[in-house]
């Protein structure tokens, strides 16, 4: 039931889901969603967004660990993202925008599932920059450049139904992460 | 009308906002909604995507033109965006990126209205790349970075509450920008 309600609120926003909809398409009785839910809508956005927030947490974490080198690592992240939006018809993007935008200025605990989320994300980006050779007070910032940069090219790519300008920020994003590694070898 | 639809949308969200609400709080007569909109909330969401664009277009434009270097233009033009941010308890952000999160894999006029707002701001941000000695075949690409790179910090400021995440990315925006201008003049 928390993966379709994920499903739902990232396609149609938190206002524009209904309880009931959850219901017919989770294939789940009424009573079980305020069994298992009891503050109702609010919980089931908070931890879908904890759901869907942890799962690509561990796609990211793979897909850097694996990565030759810095230009690859934001390439594939960048492709990882961008074939879940071509895959679904440009409507799957980031799993916690639509939340944050939305929901999250009059919801404490959807402002701070969307915030948890990514931050999460943060960290596994900061952690490979730092793997990477960018030095540890520069990784933060750069991780917040990197995440910000690619949220926005999946904005982009959306209304242009194209993934191109994906693929064009990160390849930027690989120049500007393999000179911050370099750089702090020199001053090494 | 458009402007109080403009805001309810931006806020809420495509779905989440009735018709109801935007003549209740337009404080206009029903029929005079669709007289004036005959296609009904489609027409009224990209009209009002036209309008709240063309105001954004025009106003980065001029913080643009008055920077006296591509630093100063990056942080005033994140500063515009910030403030509006800030001033609305964190609510205002782009008034497109909603509409394009939720509306537009489903509806091609909401899409083509919102790629047309996002194309007029990168009009203007190549305008001004151009200007500050960015190479002609380098302004675009160039543009479309930094979009999105301002409009994943609004995300990331949003649910922060807090838009320190948007200056830091904008002062690196400009380092880029600046560096890109630099590395023109050394070719020519």
């Amino acid at each position: 039931m928390l993966r379709t309600a994920g499903e739902l609120f990232r396609r149609q926003g938190y206002h524009g889901t209904g309880l009931n909809q959850v219901v017919a398409e989770g294939q789940a009785p009424k009573g079980s969603l305020y069994f298992h839910f009891p503050a109702g809508k609010e919980q089931l956005a908070t931890e879908s967004i904890d759901l869907l927030g942890g799962e690509l947490r561990q796609a990211i974490g793979a897909v850097l660990s694996a990565a030759p080198d810095p230009r690859a690592a934001m390439l594939r992240a960048a492709a990882l993202l961008g074939q879940a939006l071509e895959g679904s018809g440009f409507r799957d993007g980031c799993p916690v925008a639509v939340m944050a935008l939305e929901a999250a200025a009059d919801s404490e605990p959807i402002r701070a599932a969307c915030d948890g989320a990514y931050d999460s994300w943060l960290e596994v980006i900061g952690g490979y920059l730092r793997s990477a050779g960018v030095a540890e007070d520069e990784a933060g910032p750069l991780a917040d450049f990197v995440l910000s940069s690619i949220e926005g090219a999946l904005l982009l790519a959306r209304v242009r139904r194209d993934v191109g300008v994906l693929r064009a920020v990160a390849e930027r994003l690989g120049a500007i992460v393999s000179a911050a590694a370099l750089n702090r070898r020199e001053r090494a």
